[in-house]
């Protein structure tokens, strides 16, 4: 067990997020004092010499580069997820410019694997040379790049938002399960996995359709997560599993998505096809 | 599609927090004017005659109930799994006081439903009754009625914060992953599948233990979100999936494990080990 000296106050409201501040400070400054001496350990991200581990290590830790300054954050990861596809419009949203690599996690393992030896998509690096997974985790960290958040103000809207975009995720997930299960041979499926999985996609699409219609899920004029949310993992679902998920069967879902693939910053984050 | 007249100003740093007028305001307000029509529709999301799909509507827009004051939060779901335990680790460290409810999307999927139609665990029932899945979504409420976080304050502490989590989440993704493909019945189980999800499980674990190492996690004193996340998806490996991470390969993470679970907050809400 291992102690730090020091961890700062943990009171998010103190916090006053300065974008290019946050850039300039975020190479390497260390949890404790413990760190200060790792940080100086000169291993290079860069080096593709490294085991793929230490190196995913060095990113974690901040281990500083060269010249993190020079560094965009990237993006990575197929457009066809929702994860990525969401997080990527978010941050173009919050006027948080990043880079974006396709790369697949089933068919450029390789590659993936060099970036985040965990092949998780979406993966960001930031410009410290960080590597982040997890697109909710991701959204933070364009959230204080940015110093602001698409999230609602006043408590209860925050508080709907929150329901609605988790359901938007479990449809997502679900959809994604339902696609995973549909790879695998026929004789290794599941049944009684598949018919729990089906029924919960639905359920959300029956829930994220009966907000739409009431208006809680809209495409603006100002998109909250939530909308963002719904409307990818709508087009989603259109878009690997259309079978389970006709469009008519949830038309104000469907309107409400196709509104928001009408807009520009939808068009500017499609959905790859490839 | 619906728009709606009025979102309000989308930046986080404007909202003060203020734990008791945040409840006492998320009863049921509108997010626009046409909301205001809907929230005096009298749905009363206690009447078990509600369909369930219909009920989750209602909860989910905030239907107002009777008397939302009395009522506490409520958190559904078995301690066994680590995204419901870290949610209440959380809540405790954030004094945000929660009623938790031990019910399991297997074994009780009927009781669940009727809570959440979604039937995922760990589900919030605020006290305005709406329901909220997703962990990371419902710690983003705790943190709002909060008014607080337990995230860093400095910008490399906490991008680091989020790498780290984000490891751990996946590392908790995989082994439940791992377990549920065991629950397959052994025909239905898919070799390559398996051996996947195992690397990655693998190699998250490999990471954690290289962090917890170097000191970048620990068991507090003050915890961090990634401190508890490493330490439950490890408790969570250990309970479930113990011949797929033995003690001794990853012992810096065993032991910083080790050392949280000693701490009040986690033997507070320890595994369920029914």
């Amino acid at each position: 067990m291992i102690a730090t000296a020091h961890r700062g106050v943990h009171a998010r409201g103190a916090k006053t997020v300065d974008a290019a501040a946050t850039r300039k400070s975020s190479a390497g400054s260390p949890r404790g004092p413990r760190r200060v001496a790792n940080a100086t350990a000169s291993i290079n991200p860069g080096d593709p010499s490294d085991h793929p581990i230490w190196r995913g290590v060095s990113l974690v830790l901040g281990h500083s580069s060269p010249a993190p300054m020079e560094r965009p954050m990237l993006l990575v990861g197929m457009l066809d997820s929702p994860y990525v596809r969401r997080a990527a419009v978010t941050a173009t949203l919050l006027d948080v410019p990043v880079e974006h690599r396709s790369v697949s996690v089933f068919r450029h393992m390789d590659e993936f694997r060099a970036i985040n030896p965990l092949i998780k998509a979406p993966s960001l690096v930031t410009d410290a040379g960080t590597v982040i997974s997890e697109s909710l985790l991701i959204i933070q960290h364009f959230e204080d790049v940015a110093g602001r958040s698409l999230r609602p103000v006043e408590s209860a809207a925050r508080e709907r938002d929150l329901a609605l975009t988790g359901i938007a995720i479990v449809a997502a997930d679900k959809a994604v399960a339902i696609e995973y299960e549909r790879k695998r041979p026929e004789a290794q499926r599941y049944a009684p996995w598949q018919e729990r999985i089906v029924t919960q996609l639905h359920t959300a699409l029956d829930l994220l359709d009966a907000a739409a219609k009431e208006g809680a899920l809209s495409a603006g004029p100002e998109l909250l997560p939530c909308d963002i949310a719904a409307a990818i993992a709508w087009g989603f679902c259109r878009f690997v599993i259309p079978d389970v998920a006709p469009a008519e069967r949830w038309p104000a879902l469907a309107a409400q998505a196709a509104a928001c693939e009408a807009l520009e910053v939808f068009k500017t984050w499609p959905i790859d096809r490839e």
